[in-house]
């Protein structure tokens, strides 16, 4: 292991961007960028380029297989995660993966498989677990400040864009925007049961759902809703859970504190743009704590299994939409 | 036709006292109590006096034989609303009712059949219809301020208390509270195609749903979820519709308007306790559109069509919980 | 002393009539409008007619001597108070008058000892001190809440309108708007050492000042300020006490509690208009608290001396504002 | 000049750490730290050390020897600025300079003099004029959003710390924070023609001011407060523009975007504590533009003339505290 922990990014596409440019502005302590690689060349040559690395690699495995790199960031389609995962981990190289985990759990399980023999650390990239706001709520329900937790509700919508339609052949919806509600759904209240989804090809009018209602039901008898789609007024991300002693909610941010009130009204700016604006110091704080996690031998807050989890919650969720009936999470099995 | 409208209370519970209390006061114009009737005597009694009315019955017809009666208020029991509005109807009396309008679709045909036969006015008391601020977020969906609607949120929660359990075998929670958040999603959002209800006993734990999600697929193609409940912070009324041009909210009113920061936090009051604060304009404002109604030839603004329409949601909704499946509403026949 | 109380009004003006529909609704129990006094006779008889009162005055000696009247309610012009309730107070009538109690000095003194002399109550229309929001923001300071308090911080705009220029050739805006937060000053913190007032005609351009800043040094040690102005946007009414363990704050309500967040920012009501449905409730309560005064013997919460102390720190401020110099409120002596 | 510009900080304090912090991290595009001057060697050798800059140096003649310094970031004590300002634009070095410019005329008319005849580029650390927040205000009200102002309110509280009691014989809390509150004065509401302060030593009660108001008036006829202090809840930071068409106003922020309801109330998590959190983005903008100032020709946001001006209206006010009566900005000559 280097002194400074060598990081390669795999994927030099919008997420993995931000990645880049967070390892090797040295807002990550104790790592830097040292390599990039992307199936497109041009595209690794560029990214590495902007950050002045040398190491601009057309496959991924140049990139395990160089000695000064100690871990990668993997940011390429949902599909490739699994067996990127599975080589990296065999190259003995410690893997910070972004979401979905894989869509397959038979890549999933045989990458898993691996990470454990080897011993390297996976962290997945569920990001708004290391946002101070949801964080906080998270915290404020493990602690006991809403009493028995009773309805989880999560509103999740992205601008106005194109989310990929399909991703190997399932919603890409679910599996690129609703994973991550799926994820905080387990972060905050624990595991899901069953649930029930319907969708609409509301915005786009596609033939694909770009809207989502999700019903959840958990393991502890909580209910739950997930609402998904896309706002005019910026990215929507907000959260509440209420029990038995409290409610506590997540709202959004705003982009000032400013207001004005004239004969009209009164009027307040929007909320930010998108994830960049967003969770900016969530993408830090999850590729510190997965850095802090090598050096000094913890648990990521974000684990193989936590990503596991959330895929099978998306296949129940693509089954029920396919179906239109409730579905058990149980009955999704590898 | 008296020429301050003569109003007989049937029913001398809890929101027919409100009622009563709004028409003895003189705060509905061109109305004033004149009977009070309740099966049990001494109930009618002690609401007469306190009004001071001599007429207190023991029946409802003599309410309804009583000449200084223009127009009844009807605030009993749930199952026996059909029947006390085809007396009503019968007798020549406008009729005001509590919600439900029945449970039962055959009563409720019944009555309606008399309604329109006998010319009398009919308007249900679904008050939220008539409050400032959930009338101020319909009718900016009416107007095109959301765009297309895409997806409604109604969050309605009652302070922590008994619900009756069962009414006419059905969820007491079901008829007596969610009615209303059916009323609201028409309301706002027009008629609801199919729907699934999941619910637990969260709060009680008395074997039935006290606790409540309601999914809801609109015949304009729009998603929705109802959330009941009950809180210990008092009454927690809520609505959101978000569309392709804004997202509308009604959130809870405070206590009054003051804040603390202190080292902790800051810190506002309380939503008010329960309807009789949250709703005491919108009680005076349907009764005055009630009356309005029969001064000015008007319709009103919840009819007999709206009660039976809730009713049918409600009892689509009984048979998801019965059957843990989405129901069609069609699948609801008289 | 009749069963129920009869009260007199004395003044049919703007604030007189909210005053003559709270007694003659039923809204004040124990009380009941019985007399209408005004110099113009039409006003009288009109304001009368519309309570179906049938004794309208054109002079207030009338009223006086009126032997159903037990109490009167004074909303003459500010310079007749003193002589009004003078003449009240030795007929034995119990007395509410408006803001201010009188811009004299000499005929305060003489109607207070008058008031003492009789036994009557007297009440000065500080109808602030009856709002659920500044009472509770008073309770807390008086309760510790903000510690030792360090400034206070009073907003009171009204809509854009024509205030009286001049009130017995003193500032209208002083003894007409500013006179209520002198009072809420009191209130809240105590006494006056001494003030420093700069006025400026901003939204009239008519010589006057329209908005006036007030700075205010308490005996108690604390600094404060109050803003006076007139708003597009409606009635404008906040207070601030920070201290030495909080702040609190009182807010503007607004019309209703929807929201609306498109593209170009989060939009909110306005606040309401003006003093009638901003301090609806306040009205009826200090009202009610005068005939529970009468009844029940306690001590008014705004008293003579009160109405008093509010003239001595107005008239300061018009010194203050005269000689362009910090004014000791114990250079005002009668 | 360098090709990426060497900057040397003067002065090791807790400003100039966050300074050197930016500079060192590559934050600022187009600049780095190159070295680090303190009258105390050892604070030099330790902030010089923690960002692995080799050059620290016990005088600042030192500094501005250094051939790879093309700047210098000054955070020194304010009596010094002016010295310090002339020496450096003697040696030819751009300056960016804290607040104050100076306390003494004299030493800043010497200075600014010099910094005009060697063509340098002086900028004033008002890091508020590149809030987010702040600017968005100004740049509101000067594009006429709120009209013709007519009032300015500034809170302005640091959390509870001993502010340094005196500075040169003058007021620590005028000169080291007021000042600040003078400047977003001028920023928004342009020149400030007289005032009246009053203070007291209310949090600390060591005979100096601690919790201070400042009464404005602008040359435009606007008139304005300023409120100082120490919170117990965070770092206190607002304003708020009134005139004919609306008001603007700046809020504090919160810590996070959480919200907690239970049966006790609403409540929100604090403001940030102090300004490297509140103003971390701030910083990081006031320096990029003085960099690119150097770069791109352009004249900064805080000039010579509004560091004097600041002073200036500093040292009517501290004439108001002594003399207890209004100043006009314009006694204060050089």
């Amino acid at each position: 292991m280097n002194a400074t922990l060598g990081v390669a990014l795999i994927g030099a596409g919008s997420i993995g961007s931000v990645h880049a440019a967070n390892l090797a502005s040295g807002r990550i302590a104790g790592a830097r960028l040292v390599a990039v690689a992307d199936a497109i060349e041009s595209a690794a040559l560029a990214l590495a380029g902007e950050h002045r690395i040398d190491a601009a690699y057309a496959d991924s495995e140049r990139a395990l297989g160089d000695g000064a790199v100690d871990a990668v960031v993997i940011a390429t389609p949902a599909a490739t995660h699994g067996d990127l995962i599975r080589a990296a981990a065999t190259a003995g190289k410690h893997i910070f993966t972004e979401k979905p985990l894989d869509i397959s759990l038979e890549r999933i399980d045989a990458a898993l498989a691996v990470v454990v023999s080897s011993g390297v650390k996976l962290q997945i990239g569920f990001h708004r677990r290391f946002d101070a706001s949801f964080l906080h709520a998270r915290n404020s329900v493990a602690a006991g400040r809403v009493g028995e937790p009773y309805v989880m509700h999560i509103i999740s919508r992205d601008p106005v864009w194109r989310v990929p339609p399909k991703i190997g052949g399932l919603s890409g919806l679910l599996f690129d925007t609703t994973i991550h509600d799926f994820d905080m759904a387990r972060f905050v209240l624990g595991e899901v049961e069953s649930l029930y989804a319907v969708g609409t090809p509301a915005v786009h009018k596609a033939g694909v759902p770009d809207t989502l209602v999700v019903n959840l039901k958990f393991q502890n008898g909580a209910l739950g809703t997930i609402e998904n789609g896309q706002a005019v007024f910026g990215y929507d991300q907000r959260l509440e859970v209420f029990g038995s002693l409290a409610v506590v909610t997540v709202d959004n941010q705003q982009r000032d504190t400013t207001s004005v009130i004239d004969d009209a009204g009164s009027h307040q700016p929007l909320p930010p743009t998108f994830y960049p604006e967003r969770y900016a110091a969530a993408y830090v704080a999850e590729l510190q704590a997965f850095i802090d996690c090598i050096r000094d031998g913890g648990e990521p807050r974000a684990t193989g299994a936590d990503g596991r989890a959330a895929t099978v919650i998306g296949l129940a969720a693509q089954r029920s939409l396919d179906e239109g009936r409730p579905v058990a999470v149980n009955e999704i099995v590898a």
